[in-house]
């Protein structure tokens, strides 16, 4: 089918975040992220791209619509959108349970959308599947989100909940990424634990700090003043995967 | 003194190597990142700031600027360049050498300014001097790069090197960062070695891979494709540190 005008523009309304929610649906830029929602449980609505990505599409159980590489530039949010977008439907309200062992990532406040999508690619890369979010925490449906996660939101589920009392019912110890802790290299993790990584400025708040049972803060060796929130999310995970 | 219409040209015109080069000089833009300047052994040549900013400087040994914010952010590269853009020397063939026992990060084509000065951050961190790096890898002196760095420039020094010729020198392990090599965390690193990071989208290259005297990979408990690069030499050198 040929793109109209009109659905272009509402495409191109779902970088607003108002506008998801309203709408219900977000977009996927890009052939590989693409692919990696095809073969998800995300219900896609339907999907725009150029004429050689969609010859090879096969049949489909939604829309497709064809267009040409200026058009569909001018629609995504990349300075070149590769060859498809899709339109997909936002998992409103997923249940929150997890499982008797395991390792959960909570994020305070992580504002900046590059941030939140790679921390979402490491804990795919290092098997965490449920990430809980304070509602500060920059929107997963974001377009640069989705991006930086390379296609890791298909697998990892973020919970955006009130941090507090949901840290309360969890019966499980929680580790915090704070300037004055233990040094991470000793840490023994618990099998089943919570991560907790805060805000790129202020790190974690007063609120969700006297909930934390263990203080970590990894070893610096050199001069610099700091790293990144989603490097440090990185280096941490990797301690406790090695433990 | 306040600034001229041709020296605010000027300084916009080292956003290009080829013109950083010709002059041997280069910008380094906001408060945080001028004050590592200032307090390293890099030669400033002058300084354009806010009257704010300039008030509180003190007496220098190089001409100051005062400016407005407009023109500021026109002459930068932020969307806001905060309170001051610095101009000094670059460093031209610094000389290769090397503590007896030290390890070196030796980077093979990183293309990424981001993930170069990512890089720098993070050997700044964790206590490492030197890098190597092959003449296609990202000008360390790109203002993207430099910022990056938060200051980490000042303390850690970018060799631009023939990669090949410089590894067969070192008489010292060569760890080379793979996708088939021994998991990371059973590696026993030597307290003298150089590790080795590859492009972006090729890896390291074969004329390097040749060199590779142990071959490691970070252990993966999830379903991502990949790490980003800068992610992986981080998690790699904590490692290095915690052995």
């Amino acid at each position: 089918m040929i793109l109209s005008k009109s659905l272009a523009k509402f495409i191109k309304s779902l970088q607003l975040k108002k506008q998801r929610k309203k709408e219900g649906l977000f977009i996927v830029e890009g052939e590989k992220s693409v692919n990696e929602l095809l073969s998800s449980d995300f219900k896609v609505k339907f999907l725009v791209g150029l004429s050689d990505y969609v010859k090879e599409l096969g049949s489909t159980d939604f829309d497709v619509y064809e267009t040409n590489s200026t058009i569909l530039d001018s629609i995504g949010t990349f300075k070149s959108s590769d060859k498809v977008i899709a339109v997909a439907e936002i998992k409103f309200d997923m249940e929150l349970s997890f499982l008797k062992e395991e390792i959960i990532l909570a994020l305070d406040d992580i504002n900046d959308p590059g941030n939140l999508g790679t921390i979402i690619r490491l804990a795919d890369w290092y098997g965490i599947t449920s990430i809980l979010a304070t509602p500060e925490t920059a929107d997963l449906y974001n377009p640069k989100v989705i991006s930086a996660t390379k296609g890791s939101f298909t697998r990892v589920n973020v919970h955006y909940v009130e941090l507090v009392e949901t840290l309360k019912t969890l019966e499980k110890p929680i580790y915090g990424a704070m300037m004055e802790g233990q040094n991470l290299h000793q840490v023994k993790f618990s099998k089943s634990g919570v991560i907790v990584m805060g805000n790129e400025a202020n790190g974690i708040s007063p609120q969700i700090e006297r909930l934390i049972t263990h203080k970590i803060t990894i070893p610096k060796y050199g001069a610099a003043e700091s790293l990144n929130v989603a490097m440090a999310t990185g280096i941490i995970l990797d301690n406790v995967k090695r433990n």
